[in-house]
C-alpha cells in the first residue's frame, strides 16, 4: 500500500459505555496541518484502559461518548495525506498528549502540566485501540530497528518510570525503595538499574511478582507482610497506589530522601508529616511526563532496559476485552492488542 | 570588665521539671577548643520553649535532668579563656547549633540534618536562658553595629524563614501564601518580600494578626473562615502547624507548585495525594535551617526584614516564667529574655 | 479607529544598505493563525540596531535585503484582520521572537535556543521601526495601567538582565561585580538589586556612567583604570564585551563563582582557565532570554526597576537615523523611537 | 603485627628537591585526635607527581622543603596509637585530603574549595610514598573485599572522573565528547558509561591510546589530527590540557552543552566566546573533588568501572623514580608504587 493511498476507514475498539466494547468501522483520522497519520500495530494494556472499561470514569475524566481506548502506542508506519515529511516505513513510538504549546508550562518545558492538553483515552481524545491514529509530527519518535514494535509501545509506561526516576534523583550509588511490582513497578526498577543504582528494594506481597522482579533490575524483593521495609533510602518510589505502602516507603528514606508517588489511589493519604519535617523529605508526584521519549528510546536501544521480555500475551482488535481481562491475572505483565489483527492467531 | 576575667559563676534559669523554672547560681561553661563564650543579652521566646515549660517534652526529646531553655539568642560580648581571636566588644548572632562535622551530611553541605547534632534547649543540651553560653567560633556570627541585640537574637527565627523561603524558590515574581500569622508567619512575610515575591497572601482567624501581617509584608492578609485562601500560588509555607490549614494551601498551588511546611502539630496529616499528583507539586519541610546566618543578617542590616519591629515585651532572668506566658498573649509578637538583668525593669 | 478598521498601509523606516534608511509605506503585515497585530508607538534603540546600521551585518547575519530595524517595543494597541481576542485598547510589551515550538529546545523550555527561531530586525525578519508589526499571540504580553509605553518596550533589554541575573544565581545576599555601565549595565544593576544582592560594584571608564550607576542601584562605582575591581564576588556579569574586563571580572569571583558574558565583541578572548578550574568557576552567556516577560513586568509594576528613568530622548520614525546616532553621545541612556509620529516634536 | 604496636619509624621516598629522590627513615606519623594511620600498600602515579619531580613546583606551589610526593593511595591496614575504632585489617581507600570544616565552602558542601584545605603531596604537606600515612578518619574508606589493593588506591583518579562527570550533567542518554585518552580520560570514558551516557567520543592523536580507550567505555575514539571532533555533544570533558582541544570540544557542543575542563596546562587559553554566549554553553574546570568517594567505591564494587585493568606496571619504594619515569611512556596507563616493598619483585 502506498502511502498516498491510506484507506478512508478503519476498525477501532470502542468503549460504548462502561463494561461494553464494539468493533466499529470509522473514519480514519484526517490529519491537522502538524500531525502525521500513524498506522498502529501494538498497544499495550494499561490499567488506566481497565479501569475506564469497567467503571466508565477514572476521577473527574468520565466517559460520555463513545471512547476509543489505549494509550501506550508503537506502530509500523506512518503516512499523511496532505503531505510527506518522512520515509515511507518509518517506524515509530507515540507520545501520546497534545499540548497547547502556547502556555506558561508548555513554554517552559513542563508541557504535560499544560491545563489544556489533550491524552488519548481521555475523554474525549479517542486513544489508540485502532488501525490508524493522527499524533503531531514531533510526538512521534522514529525507534532504530533494533527496537521491536512492542517495545515501541511499551515506551509509554518506561517514560512514566524515567519521569519518576528522574524526579527522585537517582543516580549512580543511589539506594531506591519501589513499593508495587506490578508493570510501572518492574519498569521503574529497571530504570533505577539503568541509572545506576546501587541498590533496588522492591517490595510486593505477591511472591510471583517479587520473583519477576528479582529478573528485572530489583537487587532485593520484600514481602511487606513480613515485616518493614529497610531504612536508608535515598529515593522511594510507590508504583502500588496503597496508601500503607505510601506511608511506610516515606518513613523508610534517609534524610534528604525524595519520595515519588506514581500509583493512583485514594484521593487522601494521612502522611507522617513530621517524619517529612525533621528528614526534610521530598514527597512529590508525577503527571505522565515530558520530554522522556530520546532517554526512552536510547535505554531499550542500548539493551539497558529490556521491554519485550515484560509481554506476556497478545490480542486482536476483536479481543480487547479479553486482553482487558487478562491484566488482572497474576502472571500477566503487559498484554498487547495488535489493532491491526482482528485476533492474535492470525499471521 | 576585662575578657580575660570572665566569672567563674553566672546565674541561669533553669527548667527542673515541666512547669517549674528557677534561677541558679552554675559555673560559667568551659569552652571546647573550637568555641568561644559569649555574654548573652537577648534571647527570644520560641514556641518550642513554651511547650518544654508545660509539656516537658517534644516528640521523643524528653526532659530527664533539669534544663536551661532558650535559643534564640544574641550577645554582645564574648570571650574565651585560652585564647582570644576576635576584638574585645565584638557583638554577634548565635546559631544554636553544633554538628558533627564528619558525617555524610555534614559533609554535603546539610549539617542540620547531622545525627548527632546538639541544639541550645533541646534535652539534654542547655539553652540561653543563661548569663554566658559556649558556641563554636564559626556559629557565632559577628553583626554590624545597624543591628540590635535584639535583632542579633532574632536572626534565628528570620534564618527559619530564610530556609522555607529558599526551599520554596521563591522569587521575583512568586506568588506567595502562608498560613498562619504568628510570629513566624510574619518573619516569613517579610523574608518573601525580601526575595521579591509579587503576591503574599498570609491567613490566619485573628483580625489582629492579619492587621499586623498587613504591615509586615503580607499584600493581603485573609480570614481562612470565610473562604477558600485562593488560587495560583507558586509557594505556599505553612507556619500554623494546623492540618486543615495544610490541607487548603496545598491544594491552593498551582501545577509545579512547592509547599513547605514549617510549623508543627499532628504527626500525620490526611494530604491531597491525588492533587499533588496531577500538579506534580512538591510538599517538604525544613528541620530549623542550614547556612542562612549570612543571608540574615545582610537582609536586616540593609533593612530589607525589619525584626526590631517585632519585639513587644522584655524581662529579667528572674521574670523567663512571665516572658514565656507572655507568648500566648494575642498582642505578643516576640517577647525577649535579657539574661543580663535581673528584671527587665533595671536600666 | 476601530480595530477592525486596520489600514492596509503602513509607514516604516528602512535599512536599505549599510548606512542608509528611508521611510517606506509597506502593507500592513498580515498575521498568521497565531499572530495579533501590534500598532507600535515605543521602541527602544539598541546597540545591535546601531551595528547594522553602520556595518549592514552582525557576525554570520548580513543585511541582503532591506530591513526594518529595531526590536524592544512597546506597543498600546492591537488588532486582528480575522477575529480579536483580546479588549481593544489592550496595552502589550513585545518579546521579539517566534520560536519553532516543536525542537527539543522548545520543548523543553529553553526556546531561545531554538535553531529556527526568528528574531525581528536579525535578517531578513523585518522589526518594529514601523506601525505596525505582527506577533504570536502569547508574545505580547499585556501591561498595567502602570507601566508607560516607554517601560512597555523596554521590558527587552530588561529581560536581557533577568536572563543575566538568574543565570548568575543572584539572591538575596549576593556580591555582583557588572563590567559596563551602559543601558545593559544599568539595567542590569537594577535588576541585581531587585534580586536582593547586597553589593552591586559597577566598573566604567566613563565618569559619567558611573555616577549614572550609583542612581540605579550600584552601591559602588569603580574605574577600572585605577585599580583592580576587588575580589570575593559571588557572580560577575559582563556588559561591555571588553576582553580586559571580562578577565578581570572573572579572576574576582570567589571560589564557586558565576561569570555570565552579555557583552558582544570579540570571537575568542584569552581566558584565565587555570583560575577557572582552580576555584571552580562557572563561565557561560546568554542568548536574549526565555520565559522573562512576566518577571520583567512585575519588577516594573512594583517599582523595583524603573525602566522610564533610562529614557533621555524620543524620535520619530522619519528621525531614526537621528535615533541611532543619539545612541553613541556619552549622555545617552535609551533612545526611544515614536513609530506613530512622524517627528518627535508633534503632540 | 598487631595494630598496637605499630612501629617508631618507617622508610619513606622523599623528593629533596628537582630530579633528586631518596629513600629515608622517618618516624611514622603521629595522628591528630581526628585521624588514624594507614599502611600504605599502593599508590597511583600521577600526573602531578611527575611535574614536582621534574619542575619542583606546580604553579604557585613550590617545593622549598623535602617532600613525600605521592596521593593516590589505597591501604591495607590500619591503626591508630590512642585508641582505635575500626576493626584491625580493615582495608581503605584514602581521600588525599584536610578540609578545616568551618570555613563557608567546607561548611556549605563544597570543601574541596576550602582556602585552607591540605593536600597530599603539596607542599608543604608530605604524601604517599611512604609506610604509614596519617589521615582523617572520615576520609579513610573501607572498601569491600571485591575491590583489590590498587583499585583502592585508583579511587583517587576516579573521583576526579566522577567530580567530572557530575559536574558535565551526564545522565543516560547524553552525548558525551572526552579529549585525551591517557589515565584520567579513560577513567572518564569508563565513569560516563557508568552514568548511562549514549554515545561516548573519545579524541586522542596516539593510535595505541585510542584503542585503548575503546576497550574502556569510549564508543567512537578519533584521531584529532584527521577531522573535527563531531557536534552535538551535551557534554565535553578536556582530559588533555591542550588549548587546541579545549577550544576544538567547546565549539562542538550542543546549545545549553557543558565544557568541564580537567586536564592542567597554558593559564590563559584563547576560547570561543561568541560561542559560547550564543549556545548559551557553559565553561567550568573542577579542582580535586569533594563528597565522591562512595560512589567511586559502589562503581568499581559492582563492576560498571574496572580500575584493575588500568595498571600496567608496579614498583617499589626503592623504585620511585622509575615508576614517574614509565608514565611517560605510551605503553603506560597506571603505575602503581608499593611503599611496603623495597622492589616490585619482592614476593
Amino acid at each position: 500500500m502506498k502511502r498516498t493511498e491510506l484507506p478512508t476507514t478503519m476498525r477501532a475498539s470502542v468503549l460504548v459505555r462502561a463494561g461494553e466494547l464494539t468493533v466499529e468501522t470509522r473514519p480514519v483520522p484526517v490529519p491537522l496541518p502538524d500531525q502525521v497519520i500513524v498506522r498502529v500495530n501494538a498497544v499495550g494494556i494499561c490499567g488506566s484502559d481497565v479501569h475506564y472499561f469497567h467503571e466508565g470514569r477514572i476521577g473527574d475524566f468520565v466517559v460520555e461518548e463513545p471512547l476509543v481506548l489505549g494509550h501506550e502506542s508503537g506502530s509500523d508506519r506512518r503516512g499523511r495525506r496532505r503531505r510527506r515529511r518522512l520515509p515511507r516505513g518509518e517506524r515509530v513510538s507515540i507520545e501520546p498528549q497534545r499540548p497547547c504549546r502556547v502556555c506558561e508550562f508548555c513554554r517552559s518545558g513542563r508541557y504535560n502540566l499544560c491545563p489544556r492538553i489533550e491524552f488519548y483515552a481521555t475523554p474525549p481524545i479517542d486513544g489508540a485501540f485502532a488501525e490508524y491514529v493522527a499524533i503531531s509530527n514531533d510526538f512521534a519518535y522514529t525507534v532504530p530497528d533494533a527496537v521491536s514494535d512492542d517495545a515501541a509501545a511499551l515506551m509509554e509506561p518506561l517514560s512514566v518510570a524515567i519521569a519518576a526516576i528522574q524526579k527522585a534523583g537517582v543516580r549512580p550509588g543511589s539506594r531506591v525503595l519501589i513499593t508495587g511490582a506490578g508493570p510501572i513497578g518492574i519498569v521503574t526498577a529497571q530504570t533505577a538499574r539503568a541509572f545506576g543504582a546501587a541498590a533496588i528494594v522492591i517490595s510486593d506481597p505477591m511472591a510471583e511478582r517479587r520473583e519477576v522482579a528479582l529478573r528485572f533490575g530489583a537487587t532485593e524483593a520484600v514481602d511487606p507482610a513480613s515485616g518493614p521495609l529497610g531504612t536508608g533510602y535515598d529515593a522511594f518510589i510507590d508504583a502500588s497506589g496503597s496508601p500503607v505502602a505510601v506511608k511506610q516507603g516515606i518513613s523508610a528514606l534517609k534524610p534528604g530522601g525524595v519520595a515519588v508517588l506514581v500509583g493512583m489511589g485514594a484521593d487522601e493519604i494521612a502522611l507522617p508529616v513530621s517524619t517529612i519535617q525533621n528528614r526534610e523529605l521530598v514527597v512529590t508526584g508525577i503527571f505522565r511526563y515530558a520530554n522522556t521519549w530520546p532517554t526512552a528510546i536510547q535505554l531499550v536501544a542500548s539493551g539497558a532496559v529490556d521491554l519485550d521480555a515484560l509481554v506476556t500475551g497478545s490480542f486482536g482488535i476483536r479481543e480487547v476485552r479479553e486482553a482487558l481481562d487478562s491484566a488482572s491475572h497474576p502472571s500477566t505483565l503487559k498484554s498487547i492488542v495488535r489493532p491491526d489483527r482482528e485476533y492474535a492467531r492470525e499471521s
